[in-house]
Parts: structure tokens; sequence; C-alpha cells
């Protein structure tokens, strides 16, 4: 509810078209729906551009299945993210029209065109083969938030001549994704090449004294190229978003 | 140099008007300059379209005043961010013309006039009085590079409606930097208000528990609102220069 | 044994009433049971004013039945935490009038009715739908302690209008608790709002940088509002009896 | 502005006694005042019912000075922690009727009488001689809070019967304040012992593997005894603070 | 091969009676045998007085086996240590004459009677139920070594009257063997009662900010209390080792 | 492509040999091949002078078996690492002429001779047995990488002598592999002893405290001996890749 | 107070030699002397063996010299450790008759003759010169405590034939304590050569990835050797303190 | 004292030139002197080849100076690392002729003429500006190990072409050290493009999430190009050391 709305509710408090307890109640909540364990927004679309999105993770099959289904009853898209092959396959025999990616571990309700919103392609760099997952999950989010999407896979700093053999894509982008586990030294790399915004992703790949992406991590916010920012740790989906929110057309 | 100069250059070796060693050495190396100690780039401007930065930390006040003085040779503005106030006043004596803030610990060589390139304002939030000096290093950092600042201080989550005081300012934002230490839940809230990419700054404020601003920079990677991305803790500097990117006109 | 039980227990050694190797059993120890591998402390129920409490992580079911057997020749609750569905099977076909509640996690013995000794409600928070089998621990103990218990789920702070459209609830209660995952912000923002004991329970829900509940751990514990405590990672016994202790009526 | 006043406000504008604008403003803010660096609530003091509190740390005495001169404006006492003995010399010399005390490290702005607030005494416990600072800073706050203090010094676990020495005073309190560094098990044994909550505040008293209070904080997170809850290292302000609401008469 | 072996070694070289390649081949080896994957030191329980220990974590069922089979034909008893029930299983298909308790997860070879070498009993002390696996591990070893062994289990610190109920029989040790896991707490208590060596044993027993048994390691590395020592997490057998030489008669 | 050939290109430009755009082509990048999810470098050989080798942990079998079957139309031995029994079944029912090893847990095809390249014997250390799977991948890469292997196992510094024992063996390294987990202390002994390049593969092996292999790192990288460096936990292969480079014929 | 004293106790309550008040007192609480900010325990001497040690650490000058000044009217020698030259020099002038060691930073008040109360000599290992002021911590605690010291310095594992060199000192030790800094790998080779209890004694010498002293407390509590116990990183004088109770004579 | 000359001493033996006291003596220590706080291993130049150097961190001037003057009686050079300005200052006035380096904290004890051992350069390349003392240390320490040492200064990979016009000297090095602090990718980098050892030092350069040099240290350990051993933060000297072993002439 914004100051226009707010101004004219006043307006119809005061001239009486609206009484006093309706518009107590109209200021005290913004509009939602609640599920007991969940609470869906329904304007969040509006607030944020963008559909719904639930993370999969930690939720049960019944749970998201419950949710999918308020959700049908509203318009737009939905994307479920972190969903197991056991999970996805229970939701998607309770809710019917979702599509399952398994390599990006997503499930899609896709009932709207995708609008192209981006104004540029969004690349996406993987460093190796094992980081390929993490990347998807960001390519597929970012699609479904309308953006074109580039992907640039198994171009680690071992072998840097293969990134640079990629340049002239990269350099088209809007923003630049780069996942990458291990020493996690992609983005510094490229942010020292291009002057796009690089949003760096982790990843858990590695062993020994990866910790899980701890190392990766680290390293991408000691990055000493500009321009660089990071997201937590395997998390494609919220690269992907930033990204879309940064290459928004006005 | 790239893949049009490439062209040119190759088309002067066939033509004859560039000899085979000229052109190798062309090839080899982009142009830098060496000061044995430091090479500075001039390219640098052109590639990333924004000034030369010198990470002041680590460095002593000769070096920053010798890598200062060859800059001068050059044109465009410099940035030296972490100065303290002892070497500043060092380097200000030995290079002419630079103007000191020590609350954003910068110095700053101007000589040209700042061209806006940004579509909107940076909007900067700080949760509290302690974290204004990395606030304002992103300030001084955002200005320089072409955009107009808006500064939110003191607008914490303990005190929430101070920050929905302010909403109207924020919702204007191109790119909000979102700077908070102890819990570091600013961007968080702020990040499920707006539709525009938020940028946290994880700082050191705190004590105990806070490690030097581990809590706050955990608690910004595991935000659960979208859209968000982290820096390096207290790096005010590095989060303008990617809120920068982001914001450019086409 | 207090004060005035010790100057009676004195007094009868003086007059005769009571034999000096006998005062010496009785000072000696304070009555427990002996099972070998766990000692029944039946004057705990005396001392807390509460039922006796077993952890069930980390003892077999067999263990686990024995304690509740010998408990059983004694009067009062028990409640036992942390069971695992097949755990809570072998001990229920062992011992009779158990019930078990999977999403807590919990197996209680009820033979007395709960007394309520409660001066308000103790409002249980939870961020995420994640979250809410620690929020259950949580509310499954309160009420066996003598408290009215309210819900609140799913008001994490990424939607902020969700919280706030039950800050009336949220204000009747005699403590709150707040139980929250991923960047645990949910307590710093209630406690800016409420003038109650806030305790916060930091969950394992996350993935990549929440290490486990670190990340909402470390920002619970530096929480800049005030009124704030903190408990283990997914500790929702612990913070049900402590809020149970607070809210308790003189 | 609780639903009462707001139920109030919109009356006045429906007859007409509030006109929207002002209404608009009244909505939009709950009242405090901007001193471009650090915002000072006003009405903090109703809606926690206690005294306006200023954390020292990280600000420099201009600030402090500053917040303290606008806050005489208003009426109530203050409270500033964590304030060096340069600091307070600095600011007692800047702003009139400061009650400087070097122990706790606080600063306090007495203007009004302090009206008992707590049903019980809070008994503050200190396992060494070094951990007494934290815990003169609770007692400085808690008192200041309106309440009873006991002070039970140097009663650390590895001498036990120092502890049960004080035990008739201990089990008259209210709530319990602990505040141990180097291992932190004065919690655990003393709430195993009483029946009210114990506040447990970890010092970051000790050496090597303490960690700066890390080995302190860990060990009181997982007390085996029920009704503890935890604080960050050295915050002997938030225990007291917490501990007053906890003890406040209804 | 100690000095008075080495000297009569000389003199036989001198008097002829040993060659010097056959002295030289003495000199560069103390005996062992070679099994290729393991090498067996027939000799260590001559230099250390107790029989050969086998670490079972991280070797196959062949693996300890064969050790086991070659280590019968010399004499001695065995031990091997932290044998899951399945590799315990496979083991004692394999070589006849094993001993299994699985509570301690202990293989015992026994072929000699022991022999009583220490001078009072070793008292292990367990703070919780869930603790005993470690401390059978440590009763187990110590028992082969030669001790007699009391065993006081479930008195841990949060219901204090137990352990003193206990002191007795505890102070009547020659060395202590404190387990516990959580906080950690009992070695501090105990160390503070008694004048005999305590050594701390930490266990992974406990959840969430236990993080393994590192709150419990670290806070008996900080115990204030003094003749405190400590082990590795979860090491009884360690523990009962080092007793077993500290306990030794001359 | 090195100077010389560049050199010879523009020559061949200039000459009118080779067109402006395939010279463009060539300069622009260094050859590999694209499979979507992986690059292979067919000139890694010449680069490296060594295999290609695959990291198998992260990597589907499918994955793997299309690699190595694109690596067969090149010429070469290739080397798969970390590759579980399962998968290397899988790939090996794709992949005809592999040779699995499941102590080292690798994968080879063997299509050239190995060419011996080393100046000496690259000796292999493990302290105890269950670090042989590590010093295993390492002398597999060792042996297919062109050198002589010695294998000194079971020698860790709990019983020196063994290791003394075999210090002729040792000495006639050309490189010294030294493999530990637990306290990881093999390589400071070593490394005091010969003056040969020492590399400290610290491993997952232990428990406890050892934290996955963390204490052996770092006792490995503050080893007070000198010329020790060190490689990931666990890492064999590296280890050994290491080692070839500085044993290698000039 | 034994069973024995209490068992006197209640026979005078019951024959009335002692009143019930005065019982009740004497009950209440061993004997200590409250300071205010210490409790001084007169009793330890008797139920330890050892005189009253002070913790210098975190202890004002003037805190030290009061407590020292009220245990000059009882018996018995003081130590106080962790003393700095400022202190030292503060408390001498409070107190007569201190004598200050730098390198041990330790003060001591020698009153009584020291009785020898070891079995065996108590030697001390020191792996390098920086390690020698932990080490002199704890030879100054032995030989306080009764024991015969002997110092082997210099002995660290990177030259090992420095450490053989002494074997026949070491193996005349009742207990041996190995002090370390770096790598601490002293214990675990100390520990495989004896066969007395070692006492590691992990230091904070070192840099980088020591972390001070965590990789060499790290190492001790991962050492292989059996026998070895750890005590806090720089407790040089808990680890005498443990020595000494188990060298003492029966 | 090798095989070769245990033979002849067996063989005095026999033949009855040496006494069996006499070989004992000799039998049972390597020769080194004892200073009572530092041994003197005289014997070290020849067991591994280079001059004796003593690390100055942690100790004291007049310590340093006591074994610079023993040493002097002995022949050879000699480097002191880490050393203080103040430090060196008092040094040099208590010994003659010694070099002091500033940047590179060493001091140099020069007596004989270096002789080049090295068969190729070793190549030092520093990421950053503030990398350079390390670098340095490095430097001072290959040169004095008779190796040709070539400087590549300021070629981070945030600025990858300078790098590349360096290549033509880098891949000259028969060894490189990578010095790099921040995310420590330059490492990765170079050992993806050269056949030659690359030791990586990370640096404690850097501020927030670098941790001292953890990032870094993290960084090199887990980078995916093969090639590369790491060493303690900032252990410029060790990486020197390692690297002349790697790189002596047969």
């Amino acid at each position: 509810m914004n100051r226009e709305q707010l101004r004219r509710l006043l307006g119809d408090v005061r001239s009486g078209r609206t009484g006093v307890d309706r518009a107590l109640e109209k200021l005290r909540v913004l509009p939602y729906e609640d599920l007991g364990f969940a609470r869906i927004d329904h304007h969040r679309q509006l607030r944020k551009g963008f559909p719904e999105v639930i993370l999969g993770e930690g939720k049960r099959p019944g749970q998201i299945a419950a949710i999918l289904r308020r959700m049908k009853a509203a318009s737009g898209n939905v994307l479920v993210t972190r969903v197991s092959p056991e999970t996805a396959g229970k939701v998607r025999r309770a809710v019917r029209g979702l599509r399952h990616d398994p390599l990006s571990r997503t499930l899609v309700l896709l009932r709207e065109k995708i609008r192209l919103q981006g104004r540029a392609p969004i690349v996406i760099l993987a460093a190796g083969t094992s980081d390929i997952p993490v990347a998807e999950e960001a390519a597929v989010t970012a699609t479904l938030l309308g953006n074109e999407v580039e992907r640039v896979y198994d171009v680690g700093v071992a072998g840097i001549h293969r990134l640079f053999g990629e340049m002239d894509r990269i350099s088209r982008a809007g923003v630049i994704i780069a996942v990458a586990g291990m020493e996690g030294a992609l983005p510094s790399v490229v942010g020292g090449l291009v002057d796009r915004p690089v949003i760096a992703v982790p990843t858990s790949v590695g062993y020994g004294a990866s910790f899980g992406g701890i190392a990766a991590l680290l390293a991408m916010l000691n990055a000493c190229a500009s321009g660089i920012t990071v997201v937590n740790i395997d998390n494609g989906f919220g690269a992907a978003f930033a990204a879309a929110l940064m290459n928004r057309k006005a």
C-alpha cells in the first residue's frame, strides 16, 4: 500500500465512503493468505515483479503441494528450488502441470508466457563440470524471470585460454554470474576483464580444505577485482534473482 | 585490445604498415607502466570506464605518493581508500591537490568534472552510528563514479519504524547499499520491501560473538529475502563500485 | 534440603529423635535412585516444580523405556524429547500410555492434569515453514509446563508485513519465543517492537554458509534490540523451559 | 502508536478534527528525531518502559555528547555503556551531570528517581575476580532499570563450597545472572540448584583455548541444566536488560 | 636397545664375538616385523610394559585379522578399539578367541592373566547416560592394563548432589577419568574437590553448538580447577592408557 | 602458442600464406574441444608434458565415460582419480581398456608405454595403515607420470625406530611424499633428516579434534623443519604431480 | 569437612556440646574468607596439599596485593602466575618478601621450606628457544610444589638427534612435560619412546596458520602415541600442577 | 653419521683403535653444541648443504646475538629471519658484520662467497605491492642458498594481462614462488600456464574475511591447477628453502 493509496483511503474515511473499522483493517495488514504452516503472499508479484518462489529444501512434499495448489488459484508462474528427485515425484503426483528438471533440481509451474524483461543476456560461467547443477539452477531462474541466458561452462582458471576463447560472448552480458568451487578464482579473473557486474557463486564442489565451499566463498569475498558481489554457497537461485533485478529494463 | 583492433593490427601487418616484431610486441602485452613495486594500468579507465583506485592499506606513504605522481602524468580522477590520518598527511605533503576525508578514510585527486552516469540515485543505508565510516567510503566512491547518492543513516532493525519512515526515499533508488554490523539484519528487511538490487555490506562493528564482522557477514549471506548480494566486511568501496556498474546508463 | 529442614533435622538429632548415623545418611545425599546407567531424581519435581524430562537423543529405546517404567512408580508427567519415529515406536511398544507427536519429536506420559501456572500466553513465532518442528517442540513443552501457547508461524522478516499483521496477538504475550534459521533476524525485529522477554532459538534450517545454524546463532547473540536471550541451536525444549520459569506465577 | 490511538486518529479524520495530510504524516512515522548520524527515539521509553541506552563502543566522544545533549531536552534517565576512561572524561567535560563508574565502564545521567519495578532481587554471580567488570555492568544496568541487586562474586565451580555457602541469598532471586569466563560452568551448576530463570553471560576472561570467550559461550549454550538462556560475550548490559523485563511487576 | 645393551654389543664387537656387519644390522633397527601395510612392534610390550593396541577405525576387517594373527605368534594380550559390530563379526570369524564388547566397541584377545599393576582404583565418571560408551572404552582399557576400575555414571553437574553422594568412592581413586559431553563441566567441579590427577574426556554427545564435542573440549581445556589434563574427543582409550601410566606401581 | 609460433604466424600473415581471419581465429583461442559440459584440452600434454587427468569426484559415470571416449580419439594415457567402486564399474562397462585400482580409487587408460622421466625414485611414506589409500593415489600417479616409486608404509612417529630403519631407502629419494593423518608429525621429523624436498599430505584419518584432517594440515603448515611444502587434505594425486615436476630430468 | 568430622559434629550436637545454630553454620559453609572481590580459601592447602595460587592475568596490581596481604596472615607459600613486569613491580612495592622471575612471569612468596614430595624428577622439555617462558612457568611451579626438576630445552623434532642425545635424562623422569609451539610434534615422538606419563603443553609460538597455538593444540590432542594428555595453550602452570599430583608420593 | 661412518667406527672398535666407551659416546649423539637456551647444530650445513637459519620471531635480541657469536666460531653464512628494525639494531650493535634488509626483515652474516647451486632461476611472483615484503624474504633466502632470482611483482589476477606480459621470464624458471594475499588466485592461474613446480605463499595481506591470510591459504590448497604446493602464511623463507632444494644441481 503506497502513499497514494493511503491518501485515497484517508480521503474515503473523511468522506464517509469507508468506515473507521474497515480502514483500520486495511491499514493493519497487507494482504496475504494463511495456510497454517505457510503464508502465501499474493502481493509479492506486484511488489517484486516476479513470480513466487518456494525453497523446497526442508519442506515435505505435502507442504509443497499444498502451497502450490493454493497458488494455482492465483495467476502467475511458480518456481520451486532445491527439490530432490523423490520429492519432485511426489509433488508432481499431487499437483498437475509441473515441469521437473533434475539437473537444476527445480520444479516449474508455467502458466503465463515469460515476458523478456532483461536489457542484455545474463551470462552464466561455470568453472568445472561439477559446478553445473548450481549454474543450471541460476539459468532456470534467470530464464523464468524474463532474461536471455548464455551458458559458458568448464572455463576454470587452471586452463585460462578456455575462458579467453569465450570473451566475446562474455563481454556482451548485461550481468555475469560466475559459479566456481575449489579455490573460487574465476570471478577475480573475469572481474578484471569486463566492466559489467559480476555475481560470484561459490559451490560446495571440492574436498579436504575446501570445507564445503568455505574456501571458494572466502576467495570471492576477497576478490581483488572490482565489481564483484557474492551470494551464499550453492545459491544459484539467489544469484539469478539478483542478476534479474540488476538487468531489468526501467 | 579488442577484436576490432586486433583485426586492424593484423591488416596492418599484411599490408606492411606494421612490422612483425612491432606487432609481436603489441600483441604480447596490453599497455601498462612498471614502477618496480607497482604496475599502473592506464588502460583501466577505458576497460572499466572508471578512474584508477589505490587500496591504501598495506602500502607505505612513499609508495602511494609515487603511484599518484605517475598517475598525474595521465588524465582522470584517482581515489585512494583505507588511508589512516597519518598516511594521508604524509601523502598530501608529497603530492599536491589531494582532498582528504577522515571519516571515510579516503584521498581523492579530482582533475576532471564528475560526469553523471547513474540511472537513479544510489541509496546508502547504515544501521547504526558506528557503521557510518564504511557507509561514507561507499558514498565517496559512488559519487566519484558518477552517481547521485542518498544517505539514510541509523535505521537499524531494532527500531524498524525509523526505516519505514524513509521508505519513500529508499524506493526511488537504482541500487541500495545496506551497511550493518552486529546481527546484520538490515538487508533482509530491506530486501523484502523493495524490488531493486541490494548490496549488503557487513561491518566489523560489534563485540564478543560478532567476531569482527563474521556474524553480520553470515547473516547477510543467508538472507531469506531475494535480490541481495554481499561484499567483504567493511568493504564500502567494493559495494559502491559494484553498485555503480549496476546503475550505469547503457 | 533447605535451611529449615536442616535446622529441624539437627533439632531431631539433639533431642534424640534421629540417630547420628541416620542423620549422617540424610545429610550426605539428596534422594535419588540408581538404575546403573541413569539416576532418576524424584525430588526434581519438588525442586524445579516441573516434571522430569528425558533427552531422547543418544539414548537407546531400551534405556528410555527402563527410565520411563521406573518413573511410572512415582507420580507426575514425563516428557521425552528428540525421539525419532523408530525409537518412539519401540518405546511405545515397551511402555503403555505414551503419546507420540512426530512433528515435535516428543513422547509424553500424561498422568496428572496440567495445572495452568503461567501469567500470560507464551507466544511462539516461527520464521519459516521449515522451522516449525523446533517451534512445536517448544509448544509441546510449554503446554506441559502449564502455559497457554499461541503459535504464530511463517512470519520471517523478508515479508515483514506478515509479522506486523500479528502484532496484536504477539503483544499479549508473557514471554515470546522466536524461532528462526538462515539469517536469524526475527528476534531483532520483534525485540524492538515489544517490551516482553524474547527467547531466540536458532535453527539448523539453511544451507551453505548457514553452517548448521551458526549463522542464525551468531545473529541472535549480536541482536541490537534489547531483552533478547538465546538458547542452543534447535533447542525448542530449552527455550520453553526457560520461558515457563519466566512466566510462572509467584 | 497502538491500535487505540490509531482508531482515535481515524475518528478524528472522519470528524474533520484532523486533516488528511496531517493524518498521513502521523501515520507514516512514529516520532523520532534526526541528528544526522543518530536517530533519537523519544517514544522508546514508553514502548519499552525503560530509559534510552547508548552503546558507547564505536562512537566518538563528540557523538555521544551530542546525543546526550539532545536527550536532556526530553525527560528520563540515560545510560551509556562501554565507555573507556578517556571517552568518559571527554564526554563529561561536554555534558554536565553525568556519573562515571570506571569498573563497569558506564556513564549515567540520573534525572528521575529510580522507581522499584522488580518483583524480587536480581542476583548477579561472578565466577572470578576478573569477571567483575562485566558483572558490574549488569549491576548498574539492573539498578537503573528499577531492580534491587544482590552481588555474589568469586563463586566459581573450582571451589564449589563457596557457591553453596551463598545458596540462601541466591534462592531468593527473581532472576539470576551468572557471569563466567574460562570454562563457563557456573550457570550449569546454578541452573541445577534453583527454579528461577538463569541468564548466562560468558566473558572474554581466559587465555589460549578460551578464544576470547568462545569456550565459555559454547559451554553455556550446551548447559545440561534447564532454564538457562545466554547473551553475547561480555554483554552484562544485555543480561540485565532481559532480566529486568523478566522480573518486572505486571 | 638401551645403553647397557649397546655397551654389551660394542664389547662383543671388540672381542670378536659379533662381526661388524652383524652389529651394524643390530644397531640400525630396533626389531619389528613388516606386514607390508602395518609394522608390528614386538618390543613395544617391553618398552611400554603394556600389550599392543590396534586402532580399529579406518582399518578393514582383513587388515585387523592379519595383524591379530601375526600377534598370536608372539605372547601377550591384544586390544582392538573402535570396532563396529560388523567389523567385529568379520574379524571374529577370521581369528579365534576374541571377546567382543559392543558397548565399548572393543575386541580383546586375552591370553595372559591380567596382573594388577595399579596403586589404587581408577575411578571413571560419566556425566550422562549417552557418555557411557566412551567411559566403557576407558574401563575396558584400564582393566586390561592391570587396574581396578570403579564406575560412577550419570553424575553430571546439573544434579550436583548425585556427584556429592559418591564422593567417598571418588576420593579413594588413584586417578580419576571424567567423561562428559555437552558443556563438559564435570572435570572442573571434580578437580576442585579432590587432590588426585583428573583426566578429562570430552565426548561428542550433544547437538547444535556442541559441534561434535568442541564445546566440551574447550571447556575442559579452560577448566579453572587445577590438576586436570585433557585427551581427544571420545578418546576413552587414550585417557585410560595415560591413567594406567600415572597409576602404575614403581 | 609460444613466442616462436606467434612470430611464424605473423610472418605467414605478412607473406599472405595465412589470411587475416584465419590468423585471427588462431590467435584468439588455444585449441580445445567442447563437449558442452567439459572442455578437453588436447594441448595440455604438450604444455605440461603429462597426460590429461580427470577428477572423478562430483562427476557422474556418464560424464566421465563421455570425456574418456573423446580422449581415446587423441593419443596418450589418461588417469581418473577419486572414483568410487560403483562409478568405476559403470565407467568400465561404457569404455574399454580401463584398469581399476580400488585401493587408490583410480582408473587408468594406458595406451603408451610409460617413459621414465624422473631423476631419482620418489619415496612415498605413510604414517599408518589407514593412510595407505591416499599414499597409493600418489604412487599410482607418480608411476604414470614416469617415476620409479618406493613405498615405505606404517612409519609413524610414535614408533620412530621404524622410520630410522628405513633411512637408507628414504635418503636415496629425489623427492619425498610424506602422508599422515592425526597429528601429522611425520614430515617434520623426515624434513629434519634429509636434504630433499618433502611434500606433506595431510589425511582425514583420525577422529574428534582431528576435524577431518585439519589438525594434520595445520601441523604440516607449521612444520619447523625446512624444505616442506603442503597439499590439500587427502590429495595424493596433487602431491605426486608436483613431485613429478620437481623430479623431472631437464 | 569429611565424613569423620561430620560424624563428630553430629555427635557434639547430640551431646549438647554444640548448639543447633552453631552446627548449622558449620555445616552450611566450608571455611573461606571474603575480600569482596575474591574469596580466599585457607582450607585449600589442606584439601589439595599445595599452596594457594593466584592467576595474575586479568587482575589489577591492587587486587593481587590485597589478596597476598590477607594470605600472609595464614601460613604457607604463595605463587602468582602470569604477571607482567609492570604489575610485578607495583605488587612488590605493596607487599614485601616477593621474588619475581621475569622469564616465567611469576611472583613467589616463600615462607616455608619446600618439602620434596615427588617420587622422581619431573623432566621439562621445550622444543624451541621461544617456548622457554612457558617451560619455565612449569619449572617454577613444579619446584614450588615439591619436585626435583630437569630442564631439557631446544630439542624440537626437526633436529631429532638432539632429543635422542638426552634420552638418558628423560627416561629417569617420573612425569614428562613436553612444551612445543608451531606443529607441536614433540610429545608424539617422546610418547613413543618412554613409558611415563607425558603432559603436552601447546604454546602460542608460531605465526600464520599456527593461529596462536591452535595448530600445536590440535596436533597434541591427536597424538598417535599413547600416554599423552594435554593442557591449555601456554599453560605451563597447569601442566606442572597436574604433574605434581601424578608424581606425588603416596 | 651415515652407514659408512658407522661401519668405520665399528671397525675401529674391533681393531681397538677406539675404546668401547668412546664409541658409545659417539654413537649416542650426533654433534651439537648446547647454549642452554638453544642448541647449535654445526652438522646441519653438512646434512642439509645450506647455512644455519635463525627464526628471529619470539627470540630476544640478546639470544639472537649469543647464537650468532657462537656460530661465528664455525664457518659458513647465517640468515636471521623475521627481525623487527628494533631487534636488528640491537643485534647489530652486539655482533659485527651483519647486513640488515628492513623490507625483507632479514639479517645476513656473509662470510663465504655464495656458490651458485641452482639449475635455473627461481622466479618470485608477487600479486600486489603489499605482498612484496614476503616476496623479498623469499628472494633474500633463495639468493643466499645459491640461486639466481627473478622478481616479477604486482601481477595479480585482477589485471591478468600484466602477468601475461611476463610469461617469457616466468617460463624460464626452475621453480616458481607465487606470493599472494586476499583471494590468493595467482598460483592457480600460473600453475595452469607453466610446467614447473609452483610454491604458493599465502600472505596476511587483506582485511575482513581474509582472516589474516586464511582465505588465501585455503584458495591455494584448493587450487585446481596441478603442480602447486603450499607453505604457511607469510612464510617467504620456507618457500625459498624448499625451492632451493627442488632447484639444486645433482
